[in-house]
């Protein structure tokens, strides 16, 4: 099976990233369904040409006549979704989602699906402050990284599938990593900085702080605004993982004070020109 | 003295920052003059209509002309140099900086200067990666603070001329704070960013960061491309505030860490809502 526009593609869970989805592949002429318990999200989603079809039940035909499903449900909630209803999924249906962290979920997914189906696991590394499909804007996967995250079972065209979706998207990078490997960099990139902008707000009761903040400040803190009901799972989920980043993380930043209290000139402008080389690959 | 466009403005040391100034105050229409050692900075400023004039030399007649001098030097630089050039200065000139850090700086200019000029310290908190007059823009100013740093020993004339260039060059908001206040202000919300910035770049060894990080990664580590020289000095000239936050953030982080550890679920809720909770007053 290839990603063409005779597929049926079905969303369940349709927030942020899932209407997103939803929003680009339509766009793209995609026949786009999606369930979602919120009839509000889904009212919204028809009204604004977002998708074709749509219900707030588990709707046997939505979900009987998908080729391709893509959940966008907090991880437990995918879990349990997929236990109660995959009697009703197609044969040969290939499934995929959207969660930030990949070996507590892939495995469990893939031990108890159906044989006739397969999971294909990906993690769109885009997001925004604000949540629902009243915000989903496909724009922001333009200039984000898209990882296939494969096991040893998924199939070579599964896997190409996958790939295809983060394509049509038009993720700006595309890549390919293992559940391990994946929730290191995970915890290292994107949870770990989740931690330091909460830690960076909740460390000072000033409350005149906007008065005095500059860029680096307000860059920092940026992602502070969180939903605690999704990352504090998302945290618990890969705990492992982010508490060895954040070891590290301690480790270097605990080196670096010592540096400044010995008046170490010398080892403080190495660690500023190495963390300018490689922050300016970044930039290329 | 008023901050009006009769006044003979000279800036000492035309890099970003003071080309910034220059550009900001000669298109408004104010009289700006410049020194630096740089024959191309100068070069350039005459050329792209940033500066009046302009010297590489320590030059009498625009020294002793200027009834502002603005200071855009490295702080043991600009000390050195009102030491040795005071005498040139007109009577009754007042003396502003664009320095980082106050406490180790103000004091001793007020000290050493002769008692008909009078020195009133601000700092603009802007900036960018990248140096130089040929990178001068004053739109840098257009969403940022600006803070006079005023001594018992300033006059308010002087302070509302201070906050007056503020307001010309168009800065966001305009506050006012007293040296040490300053400094542990700056320590926490410009300072300690840059080095969580830092070790952010050089606890991980990993060459592929780029293909997978997000916007988190990218916005907590713009900072980390930093011009070591003029940093390394900054933080040692506010070694003990700096030293403190750096403290408070550690252990705000470990605590962190803690509520991770012992999945203390409803602790992390709560911190990720206060977080929320306060960074929303950024966004306002």
């Amino acid at each position: 099976m290839k990603l063409d526009k005779d597929l049926n593609i079905l969303i369940v869970g349709l927030g942020l990233i899932g209407g997103s989805y939803a929003m680009g592949l339509h766009k793209k002429g995609y026949k786009v369904s999606a369930i979602d318990v919120n009839e509000n999200s889904i009212q919204y989603a028809l009204e604004n040409n977002i998708i074709d079809k749509g219900s707030t039940d588990v709707d046997e035909s939505l979900i009987s006549s998908a080729d391709l499903v893509v959940f966008a449900l907090y991880p437990h909630v995918f879990l349990d979704w997929v236990k109660s209803n995959q009697h009703l999924f197609k044969s040969d249906a290939v499934i995929t989602d959207v969660t930030g962290v990949k070996s507590c979920i892939v495995y469990k997914i893939q031990n108890i699906l159906r044989s006739d189906l397969e999971f294909i696991a990906a993690h769109p590394m885009a997001g925004k402050e604000v949540y629902g499909v009243e915000n989903a804007d496909d724009a922001i996967f333009k200039e984000a990284n898209y990882i296939v995250v494969p096991t040893d079972t998924n199939t070579f065209n599964a896997i190409e599938m996958c790939k295809a979706i983060g394509e049509t998207l038009e993720f700006a990078r595309i890549s390919s990593l293992p559940p391990k490997a994946h929730d290191e960099m995970i915890g290292f990139v994107s949870q770990l900085t989740h931690c330091i902008a909460i830690c960076l707000m909740t460390c000072s009761k000033s409350e005149h702080l906007v008065d005095y903040t500059g860029d680096s400040f307000r860059d920092l803190t940026r992602i502070a605004r969180i939903n605690e009901n999704m990352w504090s799972e998302l945290f618990l989920l890969n705990k492992d993982a982010l508490l060895s980043q954040m070891k590290t993380f301690i480790t270097e930043f605990n080196a670096f004070y010592e540096i400044l209290e010995n008046e170490d000139v010398e080892k403080m402008k190495e660690k500023m020109i190495q963390s300018t080389a490689r922050r300016a690959l970044f930039d290329k």
